[in-house]
């Protein structure tokens, strides 16, 4: 099956259109028309070789949401026309303890859904932004949004997942005092699940003008974090913090805000180190320093529901797959309020 | 009451012998005759500046062991004769979350026993190289070892419960693989005690010739850290990492060692930090990071009682006073198996 897509032949040329090939379902396989796929932060750096290890042809994309077009012969959870949703991981070893958690985002060998191993041509995964994707049943999310929230929805298959996996980890809840850093793509939504989990939501941003933005989002307190005075009065107020910010900055300055036994937990990767932090502010009140990847399946599906339960989406804007270097652009300068979704319609044309 | 202590009048001075006074004992103290003090790398930043805010004269030295001299007339629980330890601690302010959870360590009202503030003569505290030391009870431990082995008990009331409290909060215990880097005065307190507590002790130095030293303390494995293909043999198969190595060094080769949701903390503070982490290394398997100090008074008769129970000392060599200078040289050469102890009786002389 030939099918357009968006894509890279190498780090720096643009994306463009291209025609790829998906396998044709297996007995376990959930073919799927896609109907939108977030952009995802992780995409550029994948298909600008900012990380280690592209493959080209490189079409991106991890954010997928769509209607089942066809099913493997053994599939029984999902039929035809079902809304379902693929995120960061189409496979994984499946027997590791990880797997057996249903933690496939640490397993080993996690396939994502672009750039991982697979015997389907051209030997790498192809992701979203494109027509269809052939997945694993295992591997794909049931929707229970009102389809017309779909596009919406699209980003939670990662930056949902990726927030929502920390905050649940670390038991945030009712009572607690949450720190949300950085007001992006992750961000936003760190803002709208902490807050739906009954915590106390102070969002840190370096720019005065993300405030009102944050309020609305629904955090509780905003906080310049380039304003000391405004920092110093939330000193050791917060049980957790999820950083969000993948640009290398200053961990000390938030350790100070945690409470003792406080964890603040990055769940953005810089491309360069972080300044390394002072060991005294972990050590004077036992505080820690995490790092959290995604989630796992089942953990994807409860964030999914969650989300449905509690009326959350990402805020969005719309594009067509022709505007996306332009969008990449914009991503890069913080231009974008969240999280730009492709209209997959528009490959058609 | 003046006695015989050493200490320092400036950061650039050699320790020699001083003339001090204690406080007459009130109602709830304890008047100890110091019996030996353990000599800690604390002591050396401290008593040289190389921490901020040293107060001179400094008389160093928190792993205090001895005898109840006399006890005010509110005081229950000790009587003359007592075996009795003072550790780092000997006041906080005794009402906040922290002190009423025994968690003093981390009340930020602690006082340290030396260089803490203090209505006494001279306005700070002047710690256990001294003949004498008065202590309000509530920071006096119950020593129920043999009273031969008062000496090697010292060291447990810092180096002790530095390595047992982090141990314990990070559930080390029968079926956890427990790493321990670094093997001086910290270390081989670490691994003595995570042994005892049921783990699998995987021991880590940079030097080869202390293999067989570590076995004798109890680790089932040594690795030497400097050997890639040995740290590639531990790969994601540790548990927890205590690390008790205070000079900065490459965190992230510890990393890898670590399991899915394993912490690594560190114990040690070092002047300068270490070399920054690679984010990757956190959230691939969603690893922490943490610190802890010391710990708080309950647990540090917590440690004494499990050390008793278990025949648990450090490993000493006696010094006298008047040899301090040259030990702290020695200290900063790692030739000390494994920790120093003063015998307080050489004050006399």
């Amino acid at each position: 099956m030939t099918i357009k897509a968006y894509g890279a032949h190498a780090g720096d040329r643009p994306l463009e259109p291209l025609d790829i090939t998906r396998r044709a379902p297996g007995p376990h396989d959930v073919q799927i028309a896609i109907a939108y796929c977030g952009v995802c932060h992780s995409d550029i750096h994948q298909v600008r070789s900012e990380w280690a290890g592209t493959r080209y042809p490189c079409v991106p994309g991890h954010e997928i949401v769509g209607r089942v077009a066809a099913v493997g012969a053994q599939v029984a959870g999902f039929a035809p026309g079902d809304l379902v949703g693929v995120g960061c991981i189409v496979d994984s070893c499946r027997h590791c303890a990880d797997c057996g958690a249903g933690l496939e985002n640490y397993c080993d060998h996690m396939v994502g859904t672009y750039n991982g191993p697979t015997p389907d041509a051209p030997g790498h995964t192809l992701g979203g932004y494109a027509q269809q994707i052939v997945v694993h049943e295992r591997y794909v999310l049931r929707i229970r949004h009102p389809a017309a929230q779909l596009a919406a929805v699209a980003p939670l298959l990662c930056a949902g997942i990726t927030t929502y996996s920390p905050l649940r980890h670390w038991k945030v809840g009712p009572g607690h005092r949450v720190g949300v850093v950085g007001i992006g793509g992750l961000g936003h939504m760190g803002i709208k699940l902490a807050r739906a989990m009954g915590a106390h939501v102070v969002a840190f941003t370096t720019s005065p003008s993300k405030r009102e933005a944050a309020r609305a989002l629904g955090a509780h307190e905003v906080v310049v974090s380039r304003q000391p005075e405004e920092m110093a009065a939330h000193a050791q107020s917060l049980d957790f913090i999820l950083n969000t910010v993948a640009a290398p900055h200053d961990l000390d300055a938030f350790f100070a805000l945690l409470t003792r036994d406080g964890t603040m937990t990055l769940v953005g990767a810089p491309a360069t180190p972080h300044p390394s932090p002072q060991v005294f502010g972990l050590i004077m009140k036992r505080r820690s320093l995490a790092g959290s990847m995604i989630g796992g399946i089942p953990e994807t599906q409860e964030m999914l529901d969650f989300c449905a339960q509690h009326g959350i989406v990402a805020d969005v804007e719309m594009i067509r797959a022709e505007q996306i270097n332009e969008a990449y652009e914009r991503m890069l300068k913080g231009d974008v309020h969240y999280r730009f979704v492709i209209d997959s319609a528009s490959l058609a044309a």
